[in-house]
């Protein structure tokens, strides 16, 4: 299949958190380290990458990744071009120009914008056939979704050696056939926000009493069924249709009070105060240690079906 | 502490799929299962039990269970009487005004309802200091969450010896400060599923392909962290503050167009069709399967700390 074997050679552009937790990704699926190539202009590359990636993989083969500050020497042999740089549009416009000059005419390239569209980054590309946004759920390292959000200009064929190669290492990418602000994970997240920071400034419960209402109640649901196959299970054997049919009327009274209230509207001090006393600097690797074993449960059980 | 021991005699209310679901969780958290009744008038509740209850409990020990149909001999020794009947108001105040007359002064009253707060269900009883709602999260033998809603007239020491009941049992009960419709729980997943129908409506994703997304994202990380402590954490060292002064203007972007779509305003038939083609008939029994293994994981990890 596409995209797989010795000769596939990733060069991530950007070495932040995103782009470290993706370094972390490949190299667990690559054959050797010398297939990747990690490329940002920070004068302390090495020494930086050196203190930083093990925290995502211990054992990083560091010596053996090809370290560059050189954007041509970087792309020149790179199948995979995927840029996880700042969020800034003449930053990306200028990245993608540089790329098109010194980089395999097949090669694939992949933004991790969370925002930027690809007509946009594309739009002084000579061909913009080749370049989507590619958005992960943070960390990519651990979390299996991965939004594709092409141009209109993107190939057919670019598409299908995107989602074949994440396919082929056990990810999830969801292919979105329309563009929207905030893709659809975080618009999906950001409703539910909405409506947390809502009840919290309503006085129903504490920003760490609504945490625990998910955690114990949606999140785990979430993780075997999304919203709708739940609601279609809790429907019965009418389904969704069923559903809607026993309680849509409180379905749609909940919409019609649901939280309005926007940024800046005085609720934020309480609810940053009370974030910051209840949970301080959250440890990121228990959280990550402890998605993982949920994620690999997950796929165990589904698997022996 | 209160509740625990053998002296606590539970009486359910209505052999519904949440009544048998909460004689389950009982059942392995009593001393005998003969400190367990469940009251139904239906005319077949032997054969009912005997039939339903196996479902969630392979090996139920149905013959040691008091089943019964007559109210004043199930709840005259009761400790704890927990009401999971029809969503009717007339039908709750008439169980509970019978209740009152039969069962011991310092028995816990408890409703599963979804919907009908404390106050309207104590309206014509004497003492309405004992009444509150505990609202599980279906199935409540597997989720550990209960949403605590009392009425203004619920006594603190009834409130304290339910909390201890529930989290003596390893159970996560949240007490709600405000009625509100819906509750948390619901009203969290009903703004994500309006957001969600939206998405689908707009065709951006299928159905399946936005259940995916949140199984593959939001689901497991609310599993480990709730909406506020995932946010907090994303804001770096600057916390939930910090997440709003990077990114506040996206979220507030996506706010403003958010799917505002009502019930019955024609996006249903694609929608229902989608969930019916798609997912037929779900498997609860792997649902929860998987959600117990999840659950059990997140438990084993968090008490590592």
């Amino acid at each position: 299949m596409a995209n797989q074997g010795n000769d596939i050679r990733i060069t991530l552009i950007g070495a932040g958190t995103i782009g470290l937790s993706f370094a972390t990704f490949h190299l667990s699926h690559l054959s050797s380290p010398s297939q990747l190539t990690i490329l940002d202009t920070r004068p302390d590359l090495e020494e930086y990458v050196r203190s930083t990636l093990p925290r995502f993989l211990p054992d990083a083969p560091i010596s053996h990744i090809n370290l560059s500050s050189s954007l041509p020497d970087a792309v020149r042999n790179a199948s995979i071009i995927q840029e996880s740089g700042p969020e800034n549009l003449s930053f990306k416009k200028s990245v993608w120009g540089e790329v098109e000059k010194y980089a395999p005419k097949d090669a694939l390239l992949w933004s991790s914008t969370s925002g930027i569209p690809a007509s946009q980054q594309a739009a002084d590309m000579e061909d913009k056939t080749r370049l989507l946004v590619v958005h992960p759920y943070n960390p990519p390292h651990i979390m299996p979704l991965l939004e594709l959000v092409p141009s209109s200009q993107t190939s057919a064929g670019v598409l299908t050696r995107t989602q074949e190669f994440w396919r082929a290492r056990g990810r999830v990418p969801i292919l979105l056939k329309k563009e929207m602000t905030g893709f659809v994970a975080n618009r999906l997240a950001f409703a539910l926000l909405r409506e947390s920071i809502h009840l919290v400034n309503e006085g129903v419960v504490s920003v760490e009493e609504l945490d625990r209402i998910v955690e114990t109640s949606m999140g785990p649901r979430w993780t075997i069924a999304g919203p709708f196959k739940s609601y279609h299970a809790g429907g019965g054997v009418g389904g969704l249709e069923g559903f809607f049919r026993n309680i849509g009327g409180t379905v749609q009274e909940c919409w019609d009070d649901a939280g309005k209230l926007n940024v800046g509207e005085g609720w934020e001090e309480s609810i940053f105060q009370q974030a910051k006393d209840q949970y301080g600097v959250v440890d990121l690797e228990e959280r990550d240690r402890i998605t993982k074993r949920v994620l690999d449960v997950v796929k165990e059980e589904k698997n022996r079906e």
